[in-house]
């Protein structure tokens, strides 16, 4: 699955070969064919297992005890990190947004996160955490397109390696629209911390 | 320029080849090569098209007597109407944002469109429209790659049939992030009636 990814992830979809990925992954074409029956399978399976993993990550921070717009922040700052290191995240997301990749275009993940982020907007709501001037559904409806340009625009300007300071700086503008003044400053003192990227949890990793 | 329009939108650049985009403009190939040197020349002088289109209407919009807001909002929804009609910008926005259509991207229409909008949120700040909250740079490279996702998944849900809606979604996360408390109602109307399409007007173009 790695050698698909990153044949696909720097080919595109519709340029990588069997051949690439076979290569890649240390198999031959026959042996691929073993497994997948066509590039697509190969494709969807990519993108099935970054959904997995990304949802998997995204169901750990849910439980952190966490208000739910700081969810919000740390599901998108978790996203943003696994753009631009995790090489299964980074093929599968450019599967998803390559409008040539299928006949059939994929709106289960978008409309999964869509979903999420609907239901922590409602819930910030509930618990006054926002001005309640945008609603739920408008918020998550132009968040996810909008975080799925902003990756878009930072992979084309720069292969991604400001894509945690453009998202953040989504942050401050959807912030500034739905927070109650007298927590602005605060929760946009949250979104400074959320999405600075912290040396020692780098080395931690690595 | 249209046939050629036409394929790629449809197919996509990877998937478009040389004997589709002839047949579509009724040449031959080889007619097609006494013009171009290859299918890259062809979708470059696409974008380039576009580019000069959308631009040429974005200054007749400039020339306008309005606010610095309205002025944005008027060229939000003016691309929006030509992303939903006009072949060529279809095309040449496709071949924008896919990733997979050049080995060096195209950077020179995102840093026009930004470079506009810093411009206007510069001069909106300067006559009291905007708040100050957010600075003009965060604004426009906000502002632009969230235009270009929202055109994105409303091009994989709809086939831009809710593109206007969307946009109009995304200016109300905007307006409520940029115009002060006791504006924001007289500017929430303007773009409704921004992104209302009229039905006269509609006749009268067709």
């Amino acid at each position: 699955m790695l050698g698909a990814a990153e044949v696909i992830r720097t080919a595109g979809y519709a340029n990588a070969t069997l051949n690439d990925i076979g290569a890649a992954s240390g198999v031959t074409k026959g042996a691929l064919y073993f497994h997948f029956d066509s590039k697509e399978e190969i494709a969807r399976a990519l993108i099935e297992e970054q959904h997995r993993v990304t949802r998997e990550a995204a169901a750990e921070i849910l439980e952190l005890e966490l208000t739910p717009v700081e969810h919000m922040l740390r599901l998108c700052m978790d996203l943003a990190e696994r753009l631009t290191s995790d090489p299964i995240v980074r093929a599968g997301i450019r599967l998803t947004t390559d409008s040539s990749t299928f006949d059939t275009p994929l709106l289960d993940p978008y409309r999964d996160w869509m979903a999420s982020f609907e239901e922590l907007a409602r819930r910030a709501e509930a618990v006054g955490e926002t001005n309640g001037l945008i609603s739920p559904e408008v918020f998550a409806r132009t968040l996810i397109p909008s975080y799925t340009g902003v990756q878009l625009v930072s992979e084309t300007f720069t292969g991604r390696a400001d894509l945690i300071d453009r998202i953040h700086d989504l942050w401050r503008v959807l912030l500034t629209a739905i927070i109650p003044a007298e927590q602005l400053a605060a929760k946009l003192a949250l979104a400074d911390e959320v999405f600075t990227v912290k040396p020692a949890r780098r080395r931690k990793r690595a």
